[in-house]
């Protein structure tokens, strides 16, 4: 029987003793991570960006198929994957309409996964469930990176926002960041937050009353001994923030529109508020924006959020390298 | 004008004496490929698993085009198509949202398939009516490979199934083929039965009276000279048969529901029954399953279903290979 | 920052004097080309051609990425794109879904685009919008295809027109190109009459009296000193045509179903009519068609709308490798 990958067991801690200790593995989770995993994810994407910066493209990868099966579109994640696999010579299977094939016709999530495995070296995985991405990992040999499981979590998100800090402001011990918005319902700031409470970092957290942060993730992060503080308003912290990560205030959330419209345009941020912000500062989003930040303002230097993206194709170049073995 | 690729006359016996004899042929039906044709299929399959098992993927194909034309969805198929044309360097082209483009503009599929030939270098063609894989042939200088065309056939995932016999067993001659469910509509089951009935194999066939083998194909088995027996019971054949293939019994196929329920279990595969299978059989499933098979049987070594995917993905590489006059 | 590919300001004339003049250049409007433009991407499609034939594939774009943005479906233009690349060795993001994804959450255009810079190297866009492609092309650093905005432009469907009236024939000057069917909405057809005006042919316009030219681009084509004629009868010119181009009239154009039952019969193209023509004449069209062209005349030598497909892709490896800097 064809057997090409090893997958070593399981529920190891990430990163261990052996040479290549990312090889088979699944990421799932950014609870999955140590700080020495996220310095060596980190390397890895730094030369990444080297390379690409410099050839374009290289063959790492050469020969390796990706599975990219998403069971609902996401446009930036998919073209993200895709094109981190090809810029390492690697080829895709785009699997994007899968609720009109064999799924629809009742295939579980295990079986459809082990059937792609029989093609594909390592498998992307979104889907609208909590736990898709785990359940998925269960049952495969190959691994499976999590590109978010609905409510769950979304880890490469989180570990290109981390990188984004580390490659624009030369690291993140000692930085004041500031995540500004929903906070109570926003997978990536919760994530993203977990992981800087690793870090020598102080947090301030922006929100209406509404939606601070969840009281499980708060419990969460003192435990972690992590520095932060809660504000309802962005000019109490403006001036110290070295990194201002923004996310969407959504009306839906609201269930008296008075309440939306008091506090909608207390988190946008435009040229004339920026002002009021440091030089050396980063602006930060996960995108797609829907006027959380001007336009106007994109011409700014401090507009990182579009770099962001590229810095996401760097750590999904790391992350494919890793667990295929070749990092 | 470019004219890439020579097509030979149509309607010749698959294999003939030239040195590439499969070179810009079609493949539309099982009933065009002899015994020896199999034999050479099966043999560059053979060679395609150990190439991928050692190494991967390699670039014999590499700068071909495939066009991956899905007039229905069907990720299975497209999934193992394109990952046989990039294991073997080779590019692809999806084509799968045919109905809302061209095709909705009343383009007729002998305009499409032209196109697509000034583009690619082979077609895989499904289709949901029944004789379009010929249809597209018949304008086509390109080779057309019909990946199913609705009741009508789907022969890669034939000469699969019969690859993954040879390979799990070593051969076909002598052994004992059960095949199990729906025989009345299985389109997989009739075009295996058609190749099984070229070897010295006893088939048989196990279904409720209301799912038995159409009349025209036993007439068919009968004077080819094949040697089979009908059974309704399983446990009549279980311990004898070297292959066990499974397939779905529909809900929909019985217009009376309890006739339905009194059989729909007869034919579950679970582990308790497999204690009365020989230890040395294999389970085959063309797969998606639906409950046919229990999930707890899939740790067993003779579950082969998933094999079987990768088997399909050998024997997709070995056409592509031949029709291409690469192999 | 990344910064892969310098974008020299917007809007020079398309060939400028330096070394690589097309390098980071955007495809907009046919416009946008002057006669030496014209020759220059000929040249380099005709190389395309050459290598094609010989070869089938090479790699000049190897480890470069096009993004295909398709804000609506076209099977065709997206097939001819991605066979381009991958000709070229190149690799592909496709992207087809994006009404359902991020766009769906109310992503601006310039945001998808700038997103997608940071991924790919090129951008190709079809858009259902009249001036999407030069919305684009303001907001992005690296090169942007249009691929049709809506009734506005189709430019390399115009270009690949061209070339295979040069490809063809030897040549255009001195030819008599007839357009025929609706020429009022036509896109084709504006866009190659616009770029037939720089050379030294006699067009003829047949058409029915609803469909005839726009008064807009009658008076551009005599502005530009074009030779033309316009016609209601294809007999009055048959016989003096070096190219036919033929286009569908729609039904739907006409508020009298009367009108249409009266004409449209008039400019079918078969080969009892084709029998009052130039034996080295050829027949074009722009594909799909519905009735226009009879399928019996596919055989004839003259019938060069297949052929055209091909050129089309071959024009494509060209605009890639220019405004990639490989050509």
């Amino acid at each position: 029987m064809p057997r090409v990958l090893r997958k070593p067991s399981r529920h190891l801690p990430f990163g261990d003793r052996r040479e290549t200790p990312y090889y088979g593995r699944d990421i799932l989770s950014v609870s999955q991570f140590r700080r020495a995993d996220l310095a060596t994810i980190f390397s890895v994407a730094h030369e990444m960006r080297e390379m690409v910066e410099r050839v374009g493209s290289f063959d790492l990868l050469k020969g390796k198929i990706l599975a990219n099966l998403f069971y609902e579109p996401s446009t930036r994640t998919m073209a993200s994957f895709t094109a981190a696999m090809e810029r390492l010579g690697g080829s895709v299977i785009p699997i994007s309409e899968v609720h009109y094939s064999s799924v629809a016709k009742g295939e579980s999530l295990p079986d459809t996964v082990r059937t792609l495995e029989c093609y594909a070296d390592v498998i992307v995985l979104r889907h609208p469930q909590i736990g898709a991405a785990a359940e998925a990992a269960r049952y495969a040999r190959k691994p499976i990176i999590n590109a978010g499981d609905g409510v769950g979590e979304h880890p490469t998100q989180a570990l290109l926002d981390l990188f984004t800090i580390v490659e624009e402001m030369g690291g993140v011990d000692g930085l004041t960041v500031t995540l500004i918005g929903d906070l109570r319902y926003g997978r990536t700031v919760h994530s993203l937050a977990r992981l800087l409470a690793m870090h020598d970092v102080s947090m301030r957290f922006v929100s209406p009353p509404l939606l601070r942060l969840p009281d499980a993730l708060r419990d969460e992060l003192r435990a972690a001994g992590a520095k932060f503080q809660e504000h309802e308003k962005l000019d109490e912290v403006l001036g110290l923030s070295d990194v201002l990560y923004v996310t969407r205030v959504q009306k839906e959330r609201f269930e008296d529109p008075a309440a939306y419209e008091a506090v909608k345009d207390s988190y946008v941020i435009d040229s004339e508020l920026m002002r009021g912000a440091r030089n050396d500062c980063i602006v930060m989003h996960p995108l797609p924006r829907v006027g959380e930040i001007a336009m106007e303002f994109d011409a700014d230097p401090r507009a990182a959020y579009f770099r962001q993206m590229e810095y996401g194709m760097f750590v999904r170049m790391a992350l494919l390298a890793l667990v295929l073995g070749k990092a």
